[in-house]
């Protein structure tokens, strides 16, 4: 029998909804290379939706590709980028951005989030022409250990970083997960003023691949273009991104979905704090790092996949549930059961 | 009145029957980037296609991005690639190549096709480390103006690469249009012999997004995921890429649908000849180089879009017209009917 | 019998008054990397003698280090530069342009100069971001094959670069040549005002090492020193290129040094043309480049080391003939008395 | 007054003994980039010190440059180098690294030396493409704070290198210090035998600049010269380089100026402990970083040059105190009368 996967949100292909409305469009010719008419339509439905128009928008195909063409093409190439110590670049990106020329400077956190004050101390301590020049700051919401920022931490980081000059650069390959959480009080809109760039994300989403990149910098615009095509990332039949969040964007089905993967997390983190199981981060969005008797472990590993994240001592260990737009009630509730 | 594009072969969206496999099989949970079952089964079904087994196939979105990940994996940083003045590499991917840190030795040449002549000189003319020293030669087949190699020539082509130790890496955005043109006398099975990498192209030929990577040569095998990941390219969805050429190879229809594009360019190169007009290149694949009258191209441009190439003087020029296996027959009879 | 060589101007050390220099400051202590008191020194003196203090001064080692420096500090990652076919970051810096990721746009040329219409012609050509974007102009004064640029001549290339907003860089491993020369009609104050950015070469006139960058436009000196440092250019004692500029200005000896080798190679130039052989280019500057037969190339071989440049035919072939300020006059006459 | 600076090992020029070969050759002619006899002999003459004839050595001009061309040489695109967080490729290249494309994988450590087990930590975390793949590691030694590999501790490293098929790197711009400090039991040979490669500092010890990088593993040595050239550091006068390590060579001048160097040190290492003075690593090369009040840092700093290195508490900071082959002894007992 296969195993029910609470692996990752990317399990499944994509929400009903989008495979409809290409096979619909499917036969339509459009011009290539992301300037056809559902692009279009797809960049000036988010912005009506974030409520500013001064922005630029760009579809790509995933996360890596995303962050490894915003940051080459923003810095020049003695400036680096902050971020956390288990930030997607620093860890799971295969040296992506270095290999575009810059160094990553990383800060130990336990909660997977930046504070101005730890941003400052890296900038301080950058003095001369001997060392690299920090010139962006590199934030996830929600982190790669499932939290959110809030409201007031993000305008504290925007200010510390227009105080230093540094760009605020936001990974948003969860953003739906993060902005529907209850901890959130953020907007679109928010972000959008609060950052030089950021990306939301389709694929973790309802997407079958695509992330939206926002920017709101002025001086970040100009040829963007250039460099989405220098990378690899102008798909030729850019329709398909942009006929994706066309409809993930019509009547709010993005936040629905997100909405959906994190009812379902928050219920099965609700029955672990029951159970009194403690979390490595607390359960603010569809991905939960509960700390597990590694008997347990064993036991669910039987019927459900899902990753062990890291070993706290020989009996127990954090692992990673998450929960999908897809993830079916009658699997949450069978892990839920089974749980002792 | 929409015109009728003969702009290019990525105007629709992908060949019917992938749509129907991607709903079908959209709510099957798989692991990512690319180990899922529909990924593997795909992979074994083109290395029956090509009839070798020892060949490592990987899915990638584009030919930039095919391209760029095979050269920058491939060379050290002194190495440079040998590729015709009018490669897409050395003109239309925005420096991708360089970008990665590597020289393109170009080659003037009438038809788009190397020989190995050409590529000796060019060989010969770097002695010292004062220079770069080549060690890869990329072709496209069919070429950038819609010509393809004979068996004879890639072979030619394949001894002198081995002559001189250097790569010999086909670029097959339009592999299919090729192997089904009349000219062609190579199969998938001799390209995979004589070469040490190509790729299978799928977006322009039915796919919404995919270029299969093919590796035959031992050395060039190790860690290639490494460089996909590290270059964007592996999709958290990966099934994306499967799927399609699981259903493109699965009874032949990649070939039928570049037999039809095929079909319909050659139709309309007939009606070109026999109305007395020659060509910039020989008319053999889905891309046709007329040279016609200014004036016939401003008529003709009142109901079709397509690409004026190059002027040839004040009178004529070229254009390029590209047919796909979407390509309706009543539009190519109703263009061969407005040609005067 | 040691042969004596016209190979180069650098065969030989440093002219006598450097070393002398550098033996009477030897043990005074200076801090280092480029700050010392020797190097402000000779960068102040260096502006006097322009006539311009607006500007900033930076010693590296060599050509190719300032070339890669400049072309990758200045571009931006889509962002190429425009050389002709002959020049040195084209075809004999192994790759260093590239390997920092750019493109050299190139124009084949016969005198080895650019004009403004070869210019205008190649960004006429890149039209969209499917291609590189150019932004900076390359040219060598004196060029690869010893020819200069007249005062109007590069007022024109100055004029297309604005118009084109593209920035002009010279390099300048033989400005010392080139403004020595009897065709030379510009001055360091001339070439500073109507460039972005552009070097004078130490190496080959006199120093042992040292070429100094000059900039004269405002946008591109901030954070200068982090290029430098990045790519190993700083070195922990600056002072050696600062002593060897600080002497090669001292009293004119940079130009005398090169009116010198330029002195000694125009005797040779009319000697040649008295024998009544033509030259490949236009002999101007302390690079000849005559075309002999065969007959007396091999036996000037036997007394005198030259490089073959460049076969003509079965008979004769095109050499390069290279004075420094160390050729002596006893080998120019010898050389001399030798043609036949 | 000027002060007296105990700042660096770089604050004078070189030593006399090179200037006068300088002057006594300098108008021999020789071939250009490091072809030339005085290069040769060089090479000769440190192989037959090091005991082994089969290994390539080059000269280049500095740390940085070494550094950078050693590791973008030797690793591929996707593999990363393993340092100590102190090391001077993470903190003082200005990104030198990471601008060609690699990302160093840091490991925090008291005594600025890796350890066997440390090395292994940081392999085994790397599992799969997502991550980088360390192939290399990268030490000093001396270290950055002054510390020195024993055979047995270096042995160790080589074996658990060996073991994860990494290259190990030493980084010796410090190495005639390291060799000849009273803790050293390690060769020239021994380290040629333990690394894949090395270099051997001149810059430190006497020379103008240069240092020479050493190569053992046979994979290694093809073509490195094109990478030399490609990084800007193949001299057109590469008899500089050559007849500095000729004369630091010769006559072992080389270890006597470490020699004095470490002398001056410890001798001042002594003062400071018989004064009562700890140290945040062991005083055991040319570099000491003791533990000071902060009242008699402000009371040297009047009349000697030194950097404050880390902040203690509020009342001693750490400074760093180096000595060179040039410092007087003069100066030495002056400084050790003003301790109080």
């Amino acid at each position: 029998m296969k195993k029910i996967s609470f692996k990752d949100d990317y399990s499944e292909g994509a929400h009903p909804e989008i495979l409809k409305t290409l096979s619909k469009t499917n036969l339509i010719q459009t011009i290539g290379y992301g300037e056809d008419e559902f692009s279009e339509k797809a960049k000036q439905l988010i912005k009506s939706k974030i409520g500013i128009n001064n922005i630029d928008i760009h579809f790509v195909s995933g996360g890596t590709q995303a962050n490894l063409i915003v940051i080459s093409s923003l810095l020049k190439p003695h400036q680096s980028v902050i971020a956390v110590n288990t930030a997607h670049i620093e860890v799971h990106e295969a040296g992506a951005i270095e290999a575009t020329g810059h160094k990553i400077n990383t800060i130990e956190t336990e909660d997977g989030k930046l504070t101005s004050g730890l941003i400052q101390e890296v900038v301080d301590y950058h003095t001369d022409e001997h060392m690299v020049k920090p010139k962006m700051v590199f934030i996830s919401n929600s982190t790669e250990i499932g939290t959110v920022y809030t409201k007031k931490e993000l305008t504290k980081l925007s200010e510390i970083c227009k105080k230093n000059n540094l760009y605020l650069y936001i990974d948003g390959a969860r953003s739906a997960s993060a902005l529907s959480s209850e901890k959130n009080d953020l907007t679109l809109k928010g972000i959008s003023e609060l950052t030089d760039i950021f990306y939301i994300g389709g694929t973790k989403n309802g997407a079958l691949l695509g992330e939206a990149i926002v920017i709101s910098n002025e001086k970040l615009k100009e040829d963007f273009r250039f460099y989405l095509k220098q990378k690899g990332a102008l798909l030729a039949k850019g329709r398909l991104l942009g006929i994706q969040f066309l409809t993930l964007f019509k009547n709010n089905l993005y936040f629905e979905l997100a909405e959906r993967a994190n009812h379902s997390a928050q219920k099965i983190a609700q029955a672990l704090k029951n159970k009194g199981y403690n979390f490595l981060s607390q359960p603010q969005t569809n991905q939960l790092f509960p700390i597990l008797p590694n008997k347990l472990i064993t036991e669910l590993h039987k019927k459900y996949e899902f990753y062990v994240w890291k070993k706290i001592n020989e009996t127990k260990s954090v692992v990673r549930i998450i929960c999908s737009w897809a993830t079916k009630k009658e699997d949450v509730d069978a892990f839920i059961s089974d749980l002792k």
